[in-house]
């Protein structure tokens, strides 16, 4: 019975930590439900259209424009006014160096998902690098330059702005 | 009026393709909720333990109970039974070699969270390489060997996969 039973570890280190500045979190809170990922998606593709949008999605058209005005409030996208011969101004949106700078996300979870998730035929998408036409993916690398392709290799730890967990932040004494 | 309207640019090629069988959407169909990610992100770093995970997020019990069961499912995570002196056995959650592969994603959403919505004295969570102690980041780079720093570089283009719009799927003949 106990042989399938691992032994107890340390209590592990990240429970002494505050996530209350946690920048992944924060990074959920703007791109981390569904919609807005699949609406950064479409712009990165090209399709920057509310009705474009529309076409290729299914999303109901009041998330995509809780979504879009989300990610404009949020510096990821702007609007850009054009206008069709003969019809009202609208908006496109484009984005932002904040959201352009999101590619990596999007690369690292079409890696994923195009690992575990493809058709037989092979995955749908795929990032080209312009000059020389090889595949681009999300790889880890350190600062030093090592490549950092294990997973064993890597050790989270608390950063400069860590705050013991129950602790006020600074500058907030009370 | 018309000066800060751009040209109607062609019909973006995207629209030409279907997105029913994007990994990029299947991959947030697993991954692609913020308590998810959060729960993922506890185990990353060593929380393992519902109890423990529950200490440190505010996530609500059935919310994490269900994101857990479902991360199981999709062979994200196993479940490892473990006993404390007096007690039933329970369960500790560790990421299986799937899971891992979500590596690159997770640095990725730090890299732009600590970016845009670190507090002043810096992020609170950073990922070291453990041989040498630099800082680990999620950077892109082509099949050979080229690191893309820049968006402009990075081409989205149809994969193997790709489906024209409104064509039935191979194998699916009717």
């Amino acid at each position: 019975m106990t042989d399938a039973t691992t032994e107890v570890p340390a209590r592990p280190e990240a429970l002494e930590w505050s996530i209350d500045t946690c920048t992944v979190q924060r990074a959920l809170q703007v791109v981390g439900d569904r919609w807005s990922f699949v609406v950064l998606r479409e712009i990165f593709l090209g399709v920057r259209r509310f009705d474009d949008m529309r076409v290729r999605t299914t999303i109901p058209r009041q998330v995509l424009t809780d979504r879009l005005v989300r990610l404009v409030e949020q510096g990821v996208l702007r609007r850009e006014p054009y206008r069709q011969a003969g019809q009202r101004e609208r908006h496109e949106y484009r984005l932002t160096p904040k959201g352009f700078a999101l590619y990596p996300v999007l690369v690292a979870l079409n890696d994923w998902g195009s690992s575990y998730y493809a058709e037989p035929e092979g995955p749908p998408l795929r990032f080209e690098h312009r000059d020389c036409g090889g595949d681009v993916h999300a790889r880890l690398r350190c600062d030093a330059g090592h490549d950092v392709d294990e997973p064993r290799e890597v050790l989270p730890a608390p950063g400069p702005g860590a705050r013991r967990r129950g602790r006020p932040a600074p500058g907030h004494a009370g």
